[in-house]
């Protein structure tokens, strides 16, 4: 796992983080939030809150009290230890794109399917910098609508062998997914006592959580599995055009959920999700990779490490590009740089992600495989001592000569700098020769090798059968 | 001016700052620089420096007493004084692509010529984010060698009414130079009073420097205008393979050529210059745009603030790829940020710069103003106050609303949002119905109109003349 031991970035001072708290808070207390499922608002007011219909209007200090029985980091359980996680302090998890409903690989955009599911799933265990696959990788558009979660929780969990997102389309479809988990980790007692998985609860806002949603923040609460409770905030839209207010907003709007979180069972773990860009006010399309995201990323960090919760950067690699072009990369690390900056815990859409979210592209997967490389290694603490200063390597080649073949270069040449997975510094005459391919056509050439070179994680005969089994009786159930 | 009132990015803890200050000392005491200049040798003799030959071993505390003359901010006036720069500080000069010998635009990649020069100066006069079209802005193959820094500077001064960066190729030159900015501001005490130009001198690295740019470096010096004092670090071979050795090489360097210029001239504007990249160890090409650069830029910042001088960041849209493509793009970023993030006061190469550095590139330049002026963007504070909070937004929106038809957002739309030049967020059939065009081809629509729209500023007819007829007698004089 990455651990950023760097700085962080950090643009608001105390006056400015006293102001947001003042924002939050009274849009807690004075508007209130919408909750669509009688359960949450039946927590809420047996908890003492003013309940108003399905509005839960909330008292801050109560708010706080919740938040502060969340813990401050927490492990998540892989199937293979090795890609066992711990969230939280200066650990960075890295996830891929999750949600878009078309697939690109080349030049061809289409529905995504099961197929395409099932090899961006396979590519996410062979790139290491890929903590988990996520969940939604694409929407398997060809398989059946009510059973496809099962697909997918199964693929997860085959293909893979690091943690994952469970469904959170419905009650019954998250207790699916916790079924499953229960059945690969060996009984619902182990994975209450180590979480396997992760859920992600998307706000309806402004200040609302819709009904299924929260049915799965439910079932997922009393499975004792970490949710990243996340609004969904595209300025100009779901919240003012104005960042201050978007991330009073999202403060108020996250900590309702944690705080109902913590009011199912204590001490769940979860972090405060962050999903924060721009309306173009022209066209009303989202915009992605612009300056406001990466403000409030940074305002995003200092909240979270204000009230001691571990935090979710919304994107690693947004971007409003149709095509993997100079766009898609300088908007792609204008959300992961920052997110580096920001000392975001969990990243999000860390990889694949095109088209503002449409598309799942697989030549953008190695882009952000290799922007992620980059950063992991520029986030890497300089040593900085006698030894680093070679002055040996100094005295040996004096003045106008050249360090090749010094002695410091030959015990150090191989390991001294970063070697790019993509980039190439050919020259121009070499990059020719080899075909003149731009970034995006070599990115398909090395995605195709790493998944000619997958080979399926081992798993348990018998734990497979009883998933697939599981999957199977379920399948009838829903009637597919 | 873009003015940078976002904190710094310090990687360095004073122990590592005090290492480096031991690496830099200990290279200058026991290894010295070779300066290629007679002239330069005998000022560090006469000032009680050790010299051996043509190398000269300097005493730290004689060189921070000369840099500590050096003033901390300084101003460059333009023809146009709304171009006037300020040197310095929190302030940001942005600099055009600088030296590339051939061109590129669309796919047309070919040596570049005096149109390509004159073109790339009247784009970096359209576009406001640059504070300079810098000096060669690519290499006029097609003008006779001995002559054509007259036509280049002559371009300058006239294709754009901003700052320019005078000839450094030799001491003649670099008074040509001198002597066409006399005739433009009027005469040598206006341009000793107020400087009018920037000139970069590179370091012939390791440790030594070579005539023909000291000789520059003196007529500059004797003439007050600020030079960029440039160690040129490729790690590897120019430099050992060790971030903190190339720093402590790089300060070494630099600060004996400021001491240098303080020696010639006490109090002439300087800036401490940093080009800090890597070799790749396989193939022996440079590198740009990895994490190296980065760190090496955060190190330089703070190197520049502890000894008060203004200083220049190698570059700010480097990249290795041999196309406009998304490497082009992550790498241009990932040196950009950086540079904000180290608060440099100068950038060089802030538009147009590809493969490399051999090429000139028409649609990059586009690309990489957009990089500009998004993290301008960025790097402007956020307003967090009460109104910014825009609570009554919230009342107005409540729960499940959205805040396109709001009071707030309708009395603010134009503005609140970075609107962008080049990046399309046109959803995918809207974006296929207008061509389908990538990154690279609307870059190509955009240069082509801004050149479209070109107007040359005015200037006073009798001065143009004389201009004029200063370099057509010394193009006589050198048989051109």
């Amino acid at each position: 796992m990455f651990v950023n031991r760097m700085p962080r970035f950090e643009v608001l001072d105390a006056d400015s983080l006293d102001v947001l708290d003042r924002g939050w808070r009274r849009i807690l207390t004075e508007i209130g939030i919408d909750f669509g499922l009688p359960e949450s608002v039946e927590a809420f007011r047996a908890a003492g809150q003013a309940v108003d219909g399905t509005v839960v209007r909330l008292d801050p200090e109560f708010v706080l009290e919740q938040v502060a029985k969340a813990p401050r980091e927490f492990d998540v359980r892989a199937r293979n230890q090795a890609h066992s996680l711990h969230v939280g302090g200066d650990h960075m998890v890295f996830a891929s794109v999750y949600g878009p409903p078309f697939a690109r690989e080349g030049d061809v955009r289409r529905e995504a399917t099961g197929d395409d599911f099932r090899r961006l799933v396979m590519l996410s265990q062979q790139f290491e910098e890929l903590d988990t696959p996520g969940g939604v990788i694409c929407e398997p558009n060809d398989l059946p609508l009510d059973s496809r979660h099962l697909d997918m929780t199964l693929a997860l969990q085959t293909l893979a062998d690091k943690p994952y997102f469970g469904s959170v389309t419905s009650g019954d479809n998250a207790r699916d997914s916790i079924r499953m988990s229960e059945i690969l980790f060996g009984g619902r007692e182990a994975i209450e006592r180590d979480p396997v998985m992760f859920a992600i609860v998307n706000v309806n806002s402004p200040l609302r959580y819709d009904g299924r949603m929260l049915e799965a923040l439910h079932a997922y609460a009393e499975a004792a599995q970490p949710v990243i409770v996340t609004p969904f905030l595209l300025m100009g839209t779901m919240a003012p055009v104005s960042i201050p207010a978007a991330i009073a907003q999202q403060t108020a709007e996250a900590f309702a959920g944690i705080a109902l979180m913590q009011l199912l069972r204590p001490g769940t773990p979860v972090l405060l999700g962050s999903f924060l860009s721009t309306t173009n006010m022209q066209s009303g399309s989202p915009n992605f990779g612009g300056p406001e995201s990466a403000l409030g990323l940074y305002c995003t960090g200092q909240i979270a490490r204000r009230y001691e919760l571990p935090w979710r950067a919304g994107g690693g690699a947004l971007t409003s590009s149709q095509t993997v072009d100079a766009q898609a990369a300088y908007e792609g690390l204008n959300t992961m740089l920052p997110a580096f900056l920001a000392g975001a815990n969990l990243v999000m859409h860390a990889a694949g992600w095109l088209e503002s979210g449409l598309v799942s592209c697989f030549e953008k997967m190695v882009v952000d495989v290799e922007i992620l490389r980059t950063l992991q290694a520029e986030f890497t603490p300089l040593t900085v001592d006698e030894e680093s200063l070679a002055f040996d390597a100094h005295l040996e080649v004096g003045q106008g000569g050249h360090f090749l073949g010094a002695a410091h270069t030959l015990t150090r040449f191989r390991e001294c700098f970063y070697r790019p997975l993509l980039s190439s510094s050919d020259n121009f005459e070499r990059w020719l020769r080899n075909g003149g391919l731009d970034a995006r056509a070599r990115a398909t050439e090395i995605w195709t090798r790493m998944l000619d070179e997958y080979e399926p994680p081992a798993l348990d005969e018998a734990v497979a059968a009883e998933l697939e089994e599981y999957v199977a009786r379920r399948r009838r159930e829903l009637g597919d």
